[in-house]
């Protein structure tokens, strides 16, 4: 995936100088693109003054009239949302979200969408997107500057795409992420061979599982190394006396 | 580690907005100490209207004239460095910082330092610092603002340190992150296990050492959890044929 490739689609923001900041955001972390739909001012001093130098992103920023317009052409849409909501509807958190776009191929187009300052998106708005993204935070606390939730979602982007690259240049190619499925068979291939090969006391499990369940969920195994693992696994299980 | 033993050290701000949004970002994210050492403007509105409801931490802030003085009481200090200094002093990325200040105790005090707008931490300043961290960011444009260096660093300690209260909510508990020197011995053992069992045809590596490694040191192994993997490697050589 290309991080100029990801856009970042700010619908009605009030406040210029958060345009500003949020094309701050984007360029320091190499997110390039920027629709606006229905700004309440635009172009404005407030935010090429808080670009603070990365008013080209301003320059080249789309200003659309619906949100439909500012989303076309992309295959993944995520809505940044401040509240657990109650719309049932796929959520990630941010790293679940960049992990995501960093299995996407070099053509790929995806949108990360902010809403109003005080209002966020709508649940119409919000029914238009693939995933809600939700910025873990404080309860008591919970909404995010705009231009700090566009920070924190880039950066993820960045680490994992960047990250990507690295590990591209070292010749080792990414796979997409392990499904919940295929995560549940993992585990359940896990306990069965360390039981074979006498490590787990099923009659004494003490917390191995737990443990274990946390460090891989850690990980976000890609569906290659998923089956890495279970190749060893079975040749573990295939080598007892 | 107790997010709110996170103090925010703030150096020579010029800009009291940048200041309140600072607070903003550090009360999303659970942080609650702030201390600034010479800021050029303090108490201002600027500073108030930027906090947007968190100016309960601009109230409680600790204004000081030396950074000796802001780092009083700190066992862990890391320093945000936007450049690759040319001093050589311990560098670790965000996630790094994080994980490490996630291994505390519930007393541990941590500081996190940040510079000028336009020139950082000086020398002197970094020295002062057990750690420098620093963001990855676009090396064409790689200078953060102030406060969105503080969010995206106190962003990661919350996931770092609330991801550690929810699993010793289920009983788990945490143990220091493993170091370079056990993670060399962890990877020998795994290489060597997966050559026992039959996996690894050392005559036809292909790329299976380098995917392991990968997604091991993107887990962050703690000490525990490498000895838990290495005995369940222990477990599959004792059982070869």
């Amino acid at each position: 995936m290309k991080l100029s490739n990801i856009r970042v689609v700010l619908v009605q923001t009030t406040h210029p100088g958060n345009i500003g900041a949020a094309v701050r955001a984007m360029k320091n972390m190499g997110l390039e693109k920027l629709y606006l739909v229905e700004p309440k001012h635009f172009p404005h001093a407030d935010a090429t003054a808080r670009a603070s130098g990365a008013d080209d992103l301003l320059a080249t920023a789309v200003v659309c009239e619906t949100l439909e317009g500012a989303l076309a052409g992309c295959g993944l849409v995520f809505g940044a949302s401040a509240r657990l909501r109650t719309i049932a509807w796929p959520q990630v958190n941010p790293r679940q979200c960049a992990s995501v776009i960093s299995t996407l191929d070099d053509t790929a187009e995806v949108a990360l969408v902010f809403g109003r300052e005080h209002a966020g998106l709508t649940n119409e708005e919000l029914e238009q997107c693939h995933y809600l993204v939700h910025i873990p935070a404080n309860p008591e606390f919970s909404s995010l500057n705009l231009a700090a939730a566009v920070q924190v979602l880039a950066y993820e982007a960045r680490v994992a795409c960047v990250d990507e690259v690295a590990s591209q240049e070292t010749g080792v190619t990414s796979s997409p992420m392990a499904t919940a499925d295929e995560m549940a068979g993992f585990y359940r291939h896990l306990e069965q061979t360390i039981i074979d090969i006498g490590f787990l006391d099923p009659a004494n499990p003490r917390q191995l599982m737990r443990r274990l369940r946390r460090l891989f969920n850690r990980a976000h195994l890609d569906k290659m190394e998923l089956n890495i693992l279970r190749g060893i696994f079975a040749a573990a299980q295939k080598n007892i006396n």
